[in-house]
């Protein structure tokens, strides 16, 4: 991997191979004006290649002059070797108010499954086993019953106690028995609780043994997403993601709970979401090549409200006073009940709830990361529509959800989108002429910001004081990016002729509240949730973020805003979907099958509504970082600093 | 009621209010002839009323002037008050030998369950209960789920733990605990083994904890009865039979098999007797005005090939060598699922087999008679259209079918038919005329001869001579009864001017054949089981009959054919239908859907076919009782007697 040294700031960054240059900048914390978000139009990422060479880098904005003294645009070039790269700057001050800016970009370590850690756990225990068995065929000195034949088989030869057969198999077993002169593979689900049966669900005539695979299905509110899992190498084989079906009957759950309530509403929002998990299915067995028959178990992970339209249960209450949830738990069910596309031997596990808002996809996440086997203290986050808080360990769990609203995902700014091709992922500012340095998703011009973007922007601007910490824009900066528009401050983040949308994209005081609101529910939920359990924010030990946004999010940028508690870098992971995650791992070990119930248990829910120190700790979490700047120390120091060499 | 003297045999006997007195005189063991059934025809059943008076018995049979004398027809009469009679005889001698006449008539004493012993046992627990609960609404400080506060509720008020709630119930729970201000009735399906979850099987909307009931069902081959049974009382408000549907599809279990073999057939067979299934269950529920939504469990009993066809298990490989059923056991079933009209809430429990001619209605029978709790060395036999035998005790159990044949239900026999009007049920024989006391069901003229009164007929005419102990008649008796038609010897029971049938209705010698084939199938068939475990005939302390046929066998006569073994008539009891009696059983214990396991895995079958000791015996059981004559001591003793009298 490549290595770039970055003058006169002498930051040093590794790269991918390939990658290009003004991200490599973005990643060492090096600023770069750039406004076109990386597509090679404005033309002001203009660096000096002092040693090595880059590929491409050279377009019509630069001169052939420039070109031989070493010019390139930093968005157009791709890093191959190592280099040095000098960002022309304006004079020696320059290079030193740019030094102290924010360090360099730092997303969350990734954490993933570690299939060998759980082998070595004895944790790879999946719910679902298959076994090749040769019986001996019945005389008339030894005519058992088929099934008493099978399960005499069983109990002898491979320590199979306590198993029932399941109708279905009984109804097969005496032709697949005879198919292959009594040589057959018996798949048996392992029970949840212990003392309970195993169940033999389903016989296959001949050897089938090595084929045994599992599908985990994430039942988001916008998006499913499903895994197939090979139950013999724990492997994942395909994953396909495909928008609810749903959505054609609103955007958000309580839309949807709307929509459940008209006539016969409940049965179709049940069908389409069945239609959509069976594409899903269809799709993962499509690319695999696994027979639908050869699916032994299916576990599906979702909010409260999905799942109960999953399950066909009215979620009426879900959305009124005082938000009560039809159930928790769920028992396992007969998929192909549920109208899954799978086979009838093939039983659902659903992820349980905690209540109406914290849901099996919270659980999940829970479950999946580990974060219930953990002894340090852990904040869970997972935000995506909906934001949900845990915090806790082993032994103890509260959560809740947050009321954050959608800024996250881009609702409620006036250019907000989605993670999208064209979104602003990335944001830097220039402390001298207070240009900016814009990277999009796919390096198009930029046509609006998503919720990572904005974190960085908030917290660049905080810290290089265009904003205050009331998220209001510093008019005294000379700058014409700074302007009021129909009586709204604004700062423009490119010129029209910039963008993809025919209109400047800008940053409004608005947005910046409305951000602020909801980074501040965020904090004061997990606060509030530590102060009731006589804690705070100082004990927190681990971050596990998940959905989405998680993965490119920050860290140290969502530290200075406060959404965040200052904590190492290093114990912040990063889950991606939990939910998804969650119902794959409980494909994997059935331990996690067994202990979700007394988790689910565990976990106390606060309604932070109704939590009386809940609106204090949220007002004063409506600045940046906080009112109390001493729960941010190493902020507080930079900015402390900051201020003594501005003087 | 009224008492009877009979002169001049000296026999007293009580008998109900309205009893005819020719079925009076039988059951005293008193002769009368009488060769028309009971119509009043024949005119032979003169007798005289020497004090009191009978309603009725006279007929122009009766010349004023033996009417005055007090001669009336016993056929005729009805006894309401206490009589002496006398029968008018030829000789002192012919008193004699009346007297020596085989004992009074004695039937099996109906063993009927005993409700105040179960509950004085602490049995009566219904594996399924209704609580009525008032719930705290929620708050906003109290918003449990539905369900979460169903079940907290259940356990801090009722008791109740490890519950767990089946989805259907969660559908419907939101809107049942607002339709009545949380007040409602939770219906418990209990486990059947220790240590697994109380199920939730259903809410009601207020108050219905007193209208809670079970359905039991006996899927015969010819006939399905049902009963609906109160499990707050635990009595039986209903009882309904109906033909078997799919007796249009083949007569016996063979016939079926092969239908089912045939493409569809399975389903087609299922499908009828599903639907006879709810015939029966719609008319127990009409006459009593319960609706099926109050029904909560039902228990159905067959044989092996009944319980395959109903649960849609095809039973092909139990009429092909080694005779293998699928299974023998089934786990509880959703009883709509199978297609019974029932709600959703409602489980199926469906009796295990033990072998492909041992069924669930033989283990139902040794369940429900309480067999399997006894101390006593016990033989149970179920005679219908097939026949099975059971011995042991609580400590063990073995059983066999018996291919007696269907001679006890009239097949095989020239005369023979089913239990039904005109079919003679009883009869006796005047030693030195040799003219027949003929009684039939419904005292019409006879048309055949139905098994019960082909055991009386055969040990009748046995122990009077008639045939010797190889079913062979007397040709020496001077009596034109005995005679050869075709080249076959019978006595002529009724002729053609008495019957129903413009025929002579006659018992045949190859009819007493096939007869003493069936009973002798019966006999060495307990006697090798007996002996497969070491012991004798003389070690069995009671009999359990099953089966319509029991309850109306004469104990005594069979055990001068060789059917029963001598055992005193107190220790005999009659079930009725056992198959039937262990399906309500269940519904009222939870204590036998426990026990029914382990005792059915406890019943060893034999296959006497393959018993090498059970051929010796057979060939040793054709005979009238037997070969070895010591096996049957009172009868002995008795055909001593009567040798040396007629000496």
């Amino acid at each position: 991997m490549p290595k770039i040294k970055f003058l006169p700031h002498n930051k040093e960054v590794t790269v991918d191979d390939g990658e290009i240059l003004i991200r490599a900048a973005m990643e060492a914390g090096v600023h770069v004006n750039a406004s076109c978000g990386g597509e090679g139009l404005c033309g002001k990422c203009r660096v000096i290649i002092e040693s090595g060479s880059v590929e491409g880098g050279i377009t019509e904005r630069l001169s052939s002059e420039d070109q031989e003294k070493g010019y390139r645009l930093a968005c157009q070039s791709r890093v191959t070797q190592d280099l040095v790269v000098r960002i022309p700057i304006e004079s020696e001050i320059d290079a030193k108010v740019l030094n102290m800016q924010s360090t360099p970009r730092r997303t969350a370590r990734i954490q993933e499954m570690d299939l060998d850690e759980l082998k070595e756990k004895e944790l790879f225990t999946p719910p679902v086993e298959k076994k090749y068995i040769e019986l001996p065929p019945p005389t008339a000195q030894d005519n058992l019953a088929d099934a008493t034949r099978l399960v005499s088989h069983l109990k002898l030869n491979h320590d199979e106690h306590r198993l029932v057969v399941d109708l279905p198999v009984i109804r097969k077993l005496p032709d697949v028995l005879r198919q292959e002169d009594f040589r057959l593979t018996a798949t048996l689900a392992r029970p949840v609780q212990a003392g309970r049966k195993t169940r033999v669900i389903n016989v296959q005539p001949g050897d089938t043994a090595d084929r045994n695979y599992a599908i985990a299905i994430d039942v988001g509110t916008t998006t499913i997403y499903g895994q197939l899992v090979d139950l013999i190498s724990g492997k994942v084989l395909a994953q396909y993601g495909d928008f609810n079906g749903q959505i054609s009957y609103g955007e958000d759950v309580i839309s949807r709970i709307v929509y459940a309530e008209k006539p016969e509403g409940l049965e179709k929002l049940h069908e389409v979401v069945v239609e959509t998990i069976n594409r899903v299915i269809k799709e993962c067995t499509k690319r695999t090549g696994v027979e639908a028959d050869e699916i032994s178990t299916i576990t599906l992970a979702g909010n409260t409200t999905m799942t109960q339209l999953l399950l066909k249960v009215n979620p009426r209450y879900i959305r009124r006073s005082p938000y009560v949830p039809a159930s928790t738990l769920y028992a396992p069910i007969n998929a192909a009940s549920l109208g899954l596309a799978l086979g009838d031997h093939v039983t659902a596990l659903v992820y349980p709830a905690v209540s109406s808002y914290v849901g099996g996809d919270i659980v999940a996440g829970v479950m999946g990361s580990g974060m219930y086997r953990t002894d340090e203290l852990t904040l869970f986050m997972d935000i995506g529509t909906n934001a949900e808080i845990v915090v806790g360990n082993k032994d103890w769990l509260a959560c809740a959800a947050c009321s954050a609203g959608p800024a996250f995902e881009g609702g409620g700014i006036k250019f907000g989108m989605r993670a999208a091709k064209g979104a602003i992922e990335d944001f830097n500012i220039n402390p001298l002429t207070n240009e900016p340095m814009l990277i999009t998703i796919g390096n198009v011009r930029p046509k609006g910001i998503c919720g990572s973007g904005l974190i960085t922007m908030v917290a660049t601007m905080f810290e290089m004081g265009v904003i205050d910490s009331q998220g209001k824009f510093n008019r005294d900066l000379d700058t014409p990016r700074i302007r009021e528009t129909d009586g709204v401050v604004e700062y423009v983040l490119a010129w029209q002729d910039e963008t993809q949308i025919d209109r400047d994209v800008a940053l409004t005081e608005i947005d910046i509240e409305n951000f602020i609101r909801a980074k501040g529910a965020m904090y004061s939920g997990y606060m509030t949730l530590l102060s009731e359990v006589g804690m705070g924010i100082q004990d927190i030990e681990r971050i596990i973020l998940a959905g989405g946004f998680g993965s490119y999010v920050d860290l140290e940028k969502a530290m200075i805003i406060g959404l965040l508690p200052e904590i190492d870098p290093d114990r912040v992971t990063f889950v991606g979907n939990g939910s998804l995650m969650g119902a794959k791992m409980s494909s994997l070990t059935n331990r996690i099958r067994k202990d979700v119930v007394e988790v689910t248990r565990k976990m106390t829910n606060f309604e932070l509504s109704e939590t009386s120190s809940f609106m204090d700790n949220y007002v004063a979490a409506l600045f940046l970082p906080h009112t109390d700047l001493n729960q941010f120390p190493k902020l507080k120091a930079r900015l402390d600093m900051r201020k003594e060499m501005l003087q």
